[in-house]
């Protein structure tokens, strides 16, 4: 399964697409980071952020979407600008058709590193080792991206196997 | 002056198209509402919203877009929202090629009723009265939208002769 995972940002966006399998390393097909000039009009940094996301899926041709859940807890007008990007990878992937999940920061934490307390640091440690990537993605946005589609390959899939056992025994009980 | 003024929320997105001048009553062209069901998933709901203003845009051919500046006071959980909605109505103005402008709720009400102070009821009143409607637009979304172009109309024209007025000094500075 071939997943993108988004880490949205209004001023710098990660992105990292990975194809994985439930309980194996996954490789790495695509890291990056979309910028976008704070000095441009917003509905313009939007319109980069768009053009950029939609070519990302065209070129890579990811099956689903793995999206950071955005927090209300932070600094509010960074989470202003952080909801914004996110309603445009949302959307971008819901134009291509793609399935989208979101998962919370600690959600993506306890999954690569074992603990939804973990730092940076170890969620780029971690990415770097399960991926096998001769040096660390950088910046923190990148490995986050990568960390949130590793999350959605592993996570996604029990997901998937619950739904199909619940459907499984629902059909079973109208035998 | 055809103006489109959307005042962005995830369950109900107020729209509203006006043609005007600076300082003339002006005329209503559109008015509505698009409504995204809450128990769809939210890249489905911001979809939805994007198809819905962007065959807005293509129906009623407005030439700038005036969106709802979101603020960061009230309730975090609903701005979050808010943000979202707002960031797909500057997207979808922005792939049109339209210019956007943003305006605070007090701006707006300060354009149409003098203060901006007034209350929803005030706005209503004064946008029923201004585009000489024989009833008063509904919900209160749709009457803010309507309030939203009427405010561009007026205050970015005068925007416009400002910029003009410099741009015309700055080149005879020049001669």
């Amino acid at each position: 399964m071939r997943v993108l995972g988004v880490d949205p940002g209004l001023t710098r966006c990660g992105v990292g697409v990975v194809e994985g399998r439930p309980g194996r390393p996954g490789d790495l097909v695509f890291v990056g980071v979309v910028q976008t000039d704070p000095g441009l009009e917003l509905s313009q940094r939007l319109l980069h952020l768009d053009r950029e996301l939609t070519r990302l899926i065209a070129d890579h041709r990811p099956e689903q979407v793995a999206v950071e859940r955005v927090f209300s807890q932070h600094n509010v007008r960074t989470v202003m600008g952080t909801a914004q990007a996110g309603a445009v990878a949302l959307l971008a992937a819901a134009r291509a058709g793609l399935p989208v999940a979101m998962y919370t920061p600690s959600e993506v934490k306890a999954a690569v590193t074992g603990s939804g307390q973990a730092g940076k640091e170890q969620v780029t440690a971690m990415v770097t080792r399960l991926l096998r990537l001769t040096e660390r993605p950088k910046p923190a946005d990148a490995a986050d991206a990568l960390a949130l589609a590793i999350c959605h390959t592993w996570r996604g899939a029990v997901k998937n196997k619950l739904a199909e056992a619940a459907a499984a025994a629902k059909k079973g009980s109208y035998r």
